[in-house]
């Protein structure tokens, strides 16, 4: 319903105008306070108001709240679908992009990963270097060479399951800034208990499974991976919270960030673990 | 619109209803080919049939057409939701709850990240003993242990994106496994090319960033992330394409075995190529 000037009054629904008296005036029967979207909402805020509300459409207003269109629920489940191909590609370090597939050229897709590659190995560059720090470690006790993936992989997992419920936890507006102290106290427990048996597991299976080390090598490694979860879900919480909060969108910026701060910090444990456990100087 | 025994032979929308003349027949008015759902249909088919027919509403039959209940689309908003939180749990290995983050215990998360970490670090024990099995190599030039984060990371991002993509076009229903060999020949393509030229970038670097390696180590280095590239891209693609041919969930399967995958086909070439460039026998 608009008044002469092509501002938005009202809104009647067709199930209120079936409802209504043959001689009901339209004023009547309308909804005054109706809920509108600006040309400029972002469509993920769009696709909120909708489904809190459980709307088939939402009126589309400029700043005078003349009426410039309509939203309604099949463009919003469209956009939800979009959204969620955007979060799990940028999750996973590819682009988006609106061809598919098998529509899409070979340089195209080429385009869509490489960027993001070439990040990840610069940033790579570092944990190279923390390796090469310990130099004299592995040249000692070559064994440990044979943890690093166990090590870097245990790690980079814990911290992306803790990133996850965060960046999760955020895009549906359940966590907040506000929250970071709760959380952490939560992370740091969950990460405690994680840690301690997957540490107790890691000796064992050194021990028990092949390739042969000593108790002393056994050990290093599992306290070892006791700290390196401790801290990696510790960095996954506060990664995405702390770039949520700098105004930036944690799901694109916690992957490559993460796995850099996870890898240095997880060698450093091991490696100075393993010198103390080891009796390397 | 139902007959004497419940059973659904058409359905009438409030849009129709209003257009009919006062005197017409339901019969007349009613679409007779109604689109149903029957109760055990999955929440995700129900989904995909309303968003195509963007449909307001679907009637819900059991066998005999009788009407059980109908779904809405604003049901349906939610179950897009949800399964769009479970899907991104699944890829991070988080096991899916309803209970949000505040209100789960410390013991509920643990529960729901534990097993995946032990399933996950179970399986790196076949990385371990892929690089035991180099020990020699190794002990004759340990530079070789300071690239192992880069190419089992590198391996891992280029299998992840891969894998992503073909997760995403099956969920979509755009990839189907009859289209296997077109999509094999785009990733080897894409492979390869991005494999060069990580390849050229990774030599370079070597030669230029700490820490000090020789020209020949730098050139094993990069050869071997050119083929692990290649070969991480194409496992990254197979992996959900063949998972979901077997009628398992590729999101869920696909994380562990593919990391494992890549990881072991990574450094044997990661090894062998450092062989053959630095002589060692």
């Amino acid at each position: 319903v608009l008044d002469p000037l092509k501002r938005l009054i009202g809104v009647v629904s067709l199930r209120d105008l079936m409802a209504a008296e043959d001689d009901d005036l339209v004023q009547n029967v309308m909804v005054k306070e109706a809920i509108t979207v600006f040309q400029d909402t972002d469509q993920e805020e769009v696709a909120k108001i909708l489904e809190t509300y459980d709307l088939l459409a939402l009126p589309v207003v400029d700043q005078n709240r003349r009426l410039l269109g309509i939203v309604t629920f099949d463009d919003i489940i469209d956009v939800i679908r979009e959204e969620q191909t955007e979060d799990i590609y940028k999750m996973s370090a590819v682009s988006a992009s609106r061809a598919t597939y098998l529509e899409s050229s070979v340089f195209a897709l080429m385009g869509r990963r490489i960027p993001w590659l070439i990040i990840l190995l610069l940033a790579a560059t570092i944990t190279t270097n923390v390796i090469a720090g310990y130099r004299h470690v592995l040249e000692a006790a070559v064994v440990l060479a044979f943890f690093i993936p166990i090590v870097t992989g245990t790690g980079g997992n814990s911290g992306t399951q803790s990133a996850t419920l965060m960046i999760r936890g955020l895009a549906t507006g359940e966590l907040r800034f506000q929250d970071v102290w709760r959380i952490v106290g939560k992370e740091v427990m969950v990460g405690l208990m994680i840690g301690v048996c997957l540490g107790i597991l890691t000796v064992l299976r050194a021990m028990v499974l092949p390739p042969e080390v000593t108790f002393n090598e056994a050990l290093a490694v599992g306290t070892a991976m006791c700290f390196v979860v401790i801290v990696a879900t510790l960095v996954g919480a506060l990664a995405p919270l702390i770039i949520s909060r700098l105004g930036l969108d944690p799901t694109v910026m916690a992957g490559p960030l993460m796995a850099t701060l996870i890898d240095v910090s997880g060698l450093t444990i091991y490696f100075e673990t393993a010198k103390l456990l080891l009796k390397v100087m």
